[in-house]
């Protein structure tokens, strides 16, 4: 299995990080962002939306960091990263959509304004960030997970640009529970991190 | 089974199309959105997210759209809807993401602002429709469906907001294999729409 890769990008690193808690194999392919690499042979043959991460795995191609997530969890994983009940898939999956909807355009956007220059709307990802941090906070002040009272590829999935929000100007400090639950991360077995985090 | 609907609402529709064409009943509640019902008991104290829709079976709550199609499709429909392999479920996944992502703010937030007032940036959602409409009509002169070349949960997720895109003052005339594919759809067993599509 190939995982065409930025070190700096958090999609990448959600592929990353589960891999490593899940004892999952990967052949980390470095892919030269800076230069435009990913808008180039191989990735973009691969990835028509030169995006990273991209994956394969045989003949199986995917471009979303949360497809690899179910794909790598439903095929080579533990069974309680992603138990297989409809209702244990409903719960998580309202937080890959969480992650590729207000995560993303709150702190991930924010820090991609901040670290990269990006010409996005600094102040709606502040006003997303809020929205979204309190929620979370909430959410962990009685869960000390995400879904299912146990970690899952939904804390994978949410966890990065949520611990790199200060790289947008965000500070985590009005939120505890968020604080702790990006630690209890952090001390799960196996766990590697990110620059910036 | 309960849903907390809006009929207006793309996120909403998804729930109520793909139930329609899988045979599934739903017991559908309209809220009444304008009145701010949604931030209002009985809602507010299943979804703390106040939106819709939201949805319940017996003690499961769902509150996103894309969260409840897999859970509908997984629990109660013919498994053509959302096979069940570790590659199909990846391949539909990115779909899934491209519909909370990108779809949601191109398409969606243009009709958003442009329909019901919404204070976002349209020229922002116009470059994001822009560029996930084009990737869409690529991968749609080569396929008649999203995913694994038949109707998935994956169509189900992505057209709503597509073929409302004329509500955020966004043509389809240059994008020919978008319009066929919506046509596809439209003609499906059991097919229902939505105002405006």
């Amino acid at each position: 299995m190939k995982l065409y890769d930025l070190e700096l990008s958090g999609n990448c690193y959600k592929v990353r990080l589960f891999a490593a808690l899940a004892g999952i194999d990967l052949d980390i392919i470095p892919v030269d962002f800076l230069a435009g690499a990913h808008k180039q042979s191989p990735v973009i043959d691969l990835n028509p939306w030169g995006e990273l991460p991209t994956f394969t795995d045989g003949d199986l191609v995917l471009r979303d960091s949360h497809a690899i997530l179910v794909y790598l969890a439903q095929e080579y994983a533990d069974d309680k990263w992603y138990p297989d009940s409809a209702a244990a898939r409903g719960e998580i999956q309202q937080w890959l959509s969480t992650s590729a909807n207000e995560i993303q355009h709150g702190p991930c956007d924010a820090r991609l304004i901040d670290k990269f220059g990006y010409a996005l709307n600094k102040e709606h990802s502040l006003v997303v960030s809020e929205r979204i941090l309190g929620l979370l906070e909430v959410h962990l002040s009685s869960n000390d997970w995400l879904a299912l009272g146990q970690p899952t590829i939904a804390d994978c999935a949410a966890m990065p640009y949520i611990g790199t929000a200060h790289e947008g100007g965000i500070s985590l400090d009005p939120y505890p529970n968020i604080l702790a639950w990006i630690e209890r991360i952090k001390a799960l077995p196996g766990f590697i991190s990110m620059p910036g985090l």
